[in-house]
């Protein structure tokens, strides 16, 4: 069994309000950005995922998106799988 | 000038507590998905920046992390920039 990386991307749904992504717009505007058009304030959500292959990471992502992570009546999500390096398992320098 | 689309993806520094990603981690355990070691949660924020190059609108978008969007102290981000598509403006099907 290996750990995979799996990331989240989950965004509101082009049309659906975000009032998250509106302050943030407020707030760049404020500051003097004044060439920013649009903001949309989503969320990553990055799991460590033991499985044999990544395509077995990816679907237990996939169903951990539609149960819990992702409302699906107002927002979408994308998934992207990673292997950790060995080095990451820690290494005494 | 043409708009780019910067996506800031905004994490948690390694080390620093995530009552947010403990929560997630809880709630998918509790629906039985166990083959998760560890969870994170971080922000994406989306933005259209109106610049002449993409390295501008990366500088911009970094600044903005800086000054706002990230805190540095206990966050990380990462910066990537796309073009939209010229369909994206609007067409008649």
């Amino acid at each position: 069994m290996t750990i995979w990386r799996v990331e989240a991307m989950i965004m509101p749904k082009d049309g659906v309000n975000d009032p998250q992504g509106e302050a943030v717009h407020g707030g760049l505007k404020s500051l003097e950005f004044v060439g920013v058009q649009n903001v949309r304030v989503g969320k990553i959500i990055s799991l460590s995922i033991e499985a044999k292959s990544e395509d077995e990471a990816i679907d237990q992502a996939m169903h951990m998106c539609d149960q819990l992570l992702a409302n699906p009546v107002i927002e979408t999500y994308s998934l992207t799988a990673t292997q950790p390096s060995p080095a990451a398992k820690g290494s005494i320098a």
